[in-house]
């Protein structure tokens, strides 16, 4: 069997605007870190249920905090749609054919927000296991979601993405039986992919692991920002 | 809410990309025709069941015909590992960051194999729903797979994905009542996005519908090059 590794054609052009975007990224760090915003970036393939449990989380968390959320997709704007329902603040952003967010797109949503008013923003991104992964977006915490149904060896195989992840995320826990998922396996790809990393199982349908995840996100915030 | 549409930084180079590509795919198309040999790109999200669909699907047209197959991954060769249990000839091919497959991976990837000695050629293409679709990759036949677990709304999301199909399967059916999967929704939103589109169903774990795809496909082939 053959192997046939191929460098990307434009990757000076990629890191032009790479670099753009990172000096972008670092400004709206600043502006969250002043403004004690906690900002959450999620990425993961189609379908692994990012809305479903950001709904959940907005509504949860809604209770004692103001929570906003910024949702990108190529085309539609069902997610924000959905996200709307939790009541809480939501901003689409349409990419057309771009498979990932920008910290520009990310910093001209915010254009009419009041960041002093937030304390944590969700940030939904393109649902796309490759591009995201190179585009800071001034996030304190980037989770990747997994989803049972996607089989155990995603981890292994989208290594940029895990990569640059802080936490992980198995979703539809629920589903596990009925589509012979193996976790240990999966546990194990995580680890080898990257040694250490956080990881949650959530299940939207019957509830399992979202407060625990809600939990973790208010400690970060009361971490990074000594708040209470 | 806002929209906020964003251009593409990097059309310009794209472009010359894809014309170098296209020319390429075309040089390709030619060849396959010359040898007869029936190629299927196969486009999905990570996780919809690819590889478990291609393996029932060699096994079982591989009674009766000479068939091979390419896999693309960022990493691993785990793929390449589960579709050789077929007994077909199969080539892994690792893109590293690259989120597509080109015409001149799969051309590179033929080198070394007798076009004359294959009926069909499956193309299984990096698990991403946005970058593939751009690449024609001399095939006859572009097929998007949507699982049931990824929901019904992906068709109408992905809408440059579709566009370039030219059939698509709903996979994963056994498992349509488990996740509330809607089908008439997802039909519709087939349609929507592109009208007309063939439709396959299939569940590997029950058999279901694989048989109408590969009687699909003989007959594709028959009709493409006239043979028997």
């Amino acid at each position: 069997m053959g192997n046939i590794v191929k460098e990307p054609r434009i990757v000076k052009i990629r890191e032009n605007v790479l670099r753009k975007n990172d000096i972008l990224a670092r400004e709206l760090r600043e502006r969250f870190k002043k403004e004690e915003v906690y900002v959450i970036n999620m990425v993961s393939s189609p379908g692994s249920g990012k809305t479903t449990l950001l709904t959940e989380v907005l509504t949860r968390l809604g209770k004692n905090y103001n929570v906003a959320a910024l949702v990108g997709d190529l085309a539609t704007e069902n997610d924000a749609d959905r996200l709307e329902k939790s009541g809480a603040r939501v901003k689409q952003i349409i990419t057309g054919t771009v498979c990932h967010l920008e910290a520009q797109m990310i910093e001209e949503s915010l254009e009419n927000w009041e960041l002093s008013n937030i304390d944590f923003l969700f940030i939904e991104n393109v649902g796309n296991l490759v591009c995201p992964s190179s585009y800071d977006l001034g996030e304190n915490e980037r989770v990747v979601l997994f989803s049972t149904p996607e089989g155990e060896d995603k981890p292994e195989k989208y290594p940029t993405m895990i990569n640059s992840a802080d936490t992980t995320i198995l979703t539809k826990v629920d589903l596990s039986e009925a589509v012979d998922f193996d976790k240990d396996l999966y546990y194990k790809a995580v680890q080898d992919a990257r040694p250490g990393i956080k990881m949650f199982e959530t299940s939207v349908k019957t509830g399992e692991g979202v407060d625990e995840w809600v939990a973790h996100l208010i400690a970060g915030r009361s971490e990074t920002y000594k708040t209470n």
